[in-house]
């Protein structure tokens, strides 16, 4: 298990032209960012971290969950959620969270749509995700379930963009 | 971490009544079960798991992803496929693999209804998905990806169920 990064900040991408973006903000399980980072590439998404993260880029669970996938990922870290919104403008941002009154299924969610999650203990901080209110939303879930695991909220949410733009990957 | 279990198999049960059930045929990975427990919880779905595991459901990465919510799991452990389909019979079934055709979004998914998973590295066997061909089904993925992983296909499968049974959890 190699301590060494693998992966450079600054690699040169191309794989792929974004349909979607996804933000994971402060992420702190490696094993639900490399998830998330395979579905991405399954469905044409770039994946987004906003510093700090809970783990290093070549963390061996990131690889184990979806570095195989890492090479063929659009991706990029930023340094803060200033960074954030300077590169992906907060008036296409759908912000994921149990306090959001609208449902995933009232939401639209065309190309170039931003869904962002926040960490899988706190969820996102009320300064971001208040922002802009009427873009708040939640994956209903039953009472006895706070939420769904971080990979699969962004794997349900990804999977409804796909289904409102037909049904089909590029 | 104690290795002695701690959720007997015969444990009663009586969380609630499940609108639909998830089979994960020889699951390997603890921590995918344990949070496909989790959105078992969340959407009132009942989780049936088919010898042999990869890990004992007391491991700690199950409890870490999902045991928070195992108590409120619906759940049952049979030895065999055979015994699987004398308890659900395979009228009912839809077996999920990179093969089929059919995509998901062209499945109908009523209550009541099975979805059957294969194991994380092998998937389903051919003489399991083939036994009804027309109800084998896929979630669509770019070329580079050859499959979601495994919490994060029924967690897709699982809200496109939700969202044809109008999109509440009950």
């Amino acid at each position: 298990m190699s301590r060494e990064p693998t992966i450079p900040d600054d690699a040169e991408h191309g794989n792929y032209q974004p349909r979607w973006h996804v933000v994971l903000y402060q992420p702190e399980i490696p094993y639900n960012t490399g998830s998330v980072g395979r579905t991405c590439v399954a469905v044409g998404a770039k994946l987004w971290l906003v510093r700090p993260l809970g783990f290093r880029v070549d963390d061996y669970h990131l690889r184990r969950a979806g570095l195989d996938y890492w090479q063929y990922l659009e991706w990029e870290v930023v340094d803060d959620w200033p960074a954030l919104t300077a590169r992906l403008p907060p008036n296409r941002h759908w912000y994921f969270t149990k306090f959001a009154e609208r449902t995933l299924a009232e939401a639209e969610l065309p190309g170039g749509a931003v869904l962002v999650f926040g960490r899988e203990s706190t969820g996102l901080p009320t300064e971001i995700r208040t922002a802009a209110p009427e873009r708040q939303l939640r994956i209903p879930t039953r009472d006895a379930v706070r939420s769904l695991n971080l990979s699969n909220s962004v794997a349900v949410a990804l999977y409804e963009a796909v289904r409102q733009s037909g049904g089909t990957v590029l």
